[in-house]
């Protein structure tokens, strides 16, 4: 098969590293900035590229890796150039906008929503590894009346790519977890390092600190239209949170120490029973 | 030295461990229930044991490493005991209250507050590591009054530990910053697990999740005599997470993405340069 991988970032770079790694497709890639791509090309990273419009027609699978908000402008002025019944996929963190935005139009091609689930504090191409997918999660979210040859297609080269897990779900689905596993984990991070005492750690912290102010280091521009594209589920996630966190203050202040430790021992079932 | 480690659990234990491989000390041992004792000396992570009364009578500087509020009674009821002009410390994670009732007795020892700051989400001596200070910071908080060179003697042993820092501050300064940096990411942890999406998180999770949870694997009864041990402190950090995560919520609501932009340019910066 020809797979094309257009965004040759973080993301888009890992997933022709992947390919390149552990399958014997033909790698095709495109990326704005040009620079990139003769990069790629030297780096052994993509075998091909040329022109965007000649790439598409070739490519059996196309991965778009663009921020949230280029991706759906992106298919829609090339819709009519992708290859007739190829998969036009991409790798955004939020589901139910663009599958919502994409569904129901006459295609010659099949959009089917996918989220490779990794992501490091750096990005870009220089950043990207071809191991960064090794237990991640790849969740793609299909239309009812998407071809389950489709679906299995997509599928079965998450596989070979060495995925630890595919899973089928629906975009809200998807959205409302990623709310809770990615986004509010992501605004928690923030929240704590906004902390008057957070430039006076050193000397004071040790793991739990590193570990819960890590995400802190974000995209800003990318992460602020993933949370505003999921708005709903991302709100009760942070309503959730501040409710608990008002219940730990509650039993703080009134000294409450069986309290605390019933909070505490559930948090600490669910962590050793879920991991 | 006679170094005594009194209480063989996770700190203790590794404080031992640590003081055999990296000094040539003796480190004398004791622990409530007998059989750890035993265990620990047939490991050879402490030289010898016995009776407590002989023990601290020999020992120059004494660990003591027991929850929050059995320290001060166990330092009192063997006030009498402890060999003259010795060093008596603790491993307690709040120093505070601590200190001030220790603080302006007529003692023959100089008691010291001490923090070697290093945890696991696993507790216990047989989860002890002879490694686990070696990237740590040794906190002390003498009073004005201590003898400079019973602080030396303690900063100085702490150093051939190989702990990679010494830090001297006050009790009230150490709570407020140990608030910040260990006791709200743990509050936040729990928090976290607590939603009521995180049992389903299997397949939907990355390096976020994992980091950003993992210090609710706690143990309840330490952290909650702990939590209240520094109210004040914490309950500051807890309103300052709430606020910085509403303003979160608003700028989502609002859908003000330059706004969030904003408040997550500054956390990246703050984290990108405090570390």
């Amino acid at each position: 098969m020809n797979v094309l991988i257009c965004g040759l970032g973080l993301i888009g770079a890992s997933l022709a590293k992947t390919l390149k790694k552990k399958t014997n497709h033909t790698v095709l890639g495109w990326n704005r900035t040009e620079s990139v791509t003769q990069k790629a090309l030297r780096d052994g990273v993509i075998d091909r590229s040329g022109e965007l419009e000649d790439l598409i027609q070739e490519a059996d699978i196309t991965f778009v890796n663009f921020y949230p908000n280029a991706i759906i402008p992106f298919i829609f002025k090339h819709k009519d150039c992708f290859k007739k019944d190829s998969i036009v996929t991409d790798s955004c963190g939020i589901k139910t906008k663009i599958c919502n935005e994409l569904d129901g139009h006459d295609f010659d091609f099949y959009y089917i929503g996918a989220h490779p689930m990794a992501g490091r504090e750096v990005g870009g191409y220089d950043n990207s590894l071809d191991t960064l997918f090794d237990n991640a999660s790849f969740i793609v979210t299909p239309y009812e009346y998407t071809p389950r040859n489709k679906v299995d297609a997509l599928i079965g080269l998450a596989q070979d790519m060495g995925f630890a897990r595919t899973v089928v779900t629906t975009p809200e689905h998807h959205d409302e977890m990623i709310a809770f596993t990615s986004q509010i984990a992501h605004v928690l991070a923030c929240s704590y390092v906004l902390s008057p005492l957070a430039p006076s750690h050193a000397g004071y912290s040790a793991g739990s600190y590193r570990d819960v102010s890590r995400v802190a280091r974000i995209n800003a521009d990318m992460w602020a239209d993933l949370f505003v594209d999921n708005k709903e589920a991302l709100v009760r996630e942070v309503d959730d949170l501040v409710s608990n966190l008002m219940q730990f203050k509650y039993n703080i202040v009134n000294e409450d120490t069986q309290a605390l430790k019933d909070l505490m021992n559930k948090a600490n079932r669910i962590k050793e029973e879920i991991g």
